[in-house]
């Protein structure tokens, strides 16, 4: 790993400021990691659920950092696509967590999925699956 | 159609007011309709290209408009299964443009797909297909 | 579970018999199964590998089966969306496993994904996410 | 374009024998072409639908071809990923017709999608969308 739990923080704050505030990376370990969203108003629908853009933000994030907990941080690193099912409607009021698994980690493109969990709920609330461009070195 | 373009624009507003200021639709035919971002920095990357989950938020509404448009009004309707490829970064300053087809209106399940552009570009930014649960009547 | 290990691979042999030559089910347990791909010349591209619809015929049956080792044989339950990632081409001459999750049994649909490995090798040659509708009952 | 309608089923026939017999490119034009299915025994479900690997195989096929098409044979680009919406069981004893857009084709990758009508039929069978890593020259 080039880059462990408290680097990946601390990445998260310097190069993303924007949506630092978000997502706090809870555990890290090689190929895998848990990021934590820590839901805000401005996340939520009418109900109280987190909406599909911060459930695709939370998967994009955390297996972009999976990756670059392998490769060091290479901003230019992007996503090329995103495959996701909704299966339960999270609850209002909890802490996401979102699992990774980096699935291929090659010259050029990598792959990883991702399961998303409301804290202390067994039965994931979305998958994820992400693939990345890698940027040639030079 | 049950809405229309300006019905549409009015729904947007009143059920959706979190996120109404960021889209217009520009046009609604049968099956088929344009919403237009208009970004502000909030939707921004570094760079000043705009950010996936805005890019996600964008097709999923118009894939939603576009089944509300020939159902009517059914808050319930929920995002079940989104894929999306991010083929060219849209260019700061330019609105985008989601054009929507509706390829499957069933009883439970409606599907559809959609092309993002840089609006003045021919060529796609993204693409997207979206899934979509029904309520049962009752 | 309503089918274990030996009753799915008979309920393969009698309900599909023009693809039950290709596979097995190796292990079953509540969610979860393991089938095995025993490659024929059909199956294979120039340079000895297995096909893409060769593996998504392998993901499909494997989160088919595991649908219906939970609720039992329903044979008009079919596949609405799926999505795969080829990573690694699996070589030549070896048997292929796919290690299937049930993620989601709700009373309309059903989500699982899957991994497939070259027999022998730790690193997934594909993924799989597969969604299926069930038909209601009456 | 590299290779138009004649030039794309001379390739077919010479480089994939093993299924030039199920395709036939009917029409090909820049970033686009019609591959028709011609269905046989071994295709079909129980019932007389065509199965779900086989338009997999349709599509894939159909969307390489128009890869190809634009930058002439090159027989190691390789699928990456695939998205499949099933929508409506094609029936029995009907060609198939699959027409492609190519909506990226860049140095890396390129990115097609489709849409599969039963022979007839207005409405689609299913949708796809396809990304290939395209190898470098050298």
């Amino acid at each position: 790993m080039k880059m462990d739990r408290d680097a990946l923080n601390v990445f998260l704050a310097q190069d993303f400021p924007e949506v630092a505030h978000m997502f706090r990376v809870d555990a890290a370990q090689p190929n895998a990691l848990t990021l934590r969203l820590l839901p805000s108003p401005a996340h939520l629908r009418p109900g109280g659920t987190v909406s599909g853009p911060t459930l695709f933000a939370l998967a994009d994030v955390a297996v972009y950092l999976t990756i670059l907990s392998m490769i060091g941080p290479k901003a230019l690193t992007v996503t090329t696509n995103a495959g996701m099912d909704f299966m339960r409607k999270p609850p209002a009021g909890v802490d996401l967590l979102c699992e990774t698994r980096l699935l291929k980690l090659g010259r050029v493109l990598a792959v990883g999925d991702a399961l998303i969990y409301a804290e202390g709920d067994t039965r994931p609330a979305a998958r994820a699956s992400m693939t990345y461009s890698i940027p040639p070195k030079g």
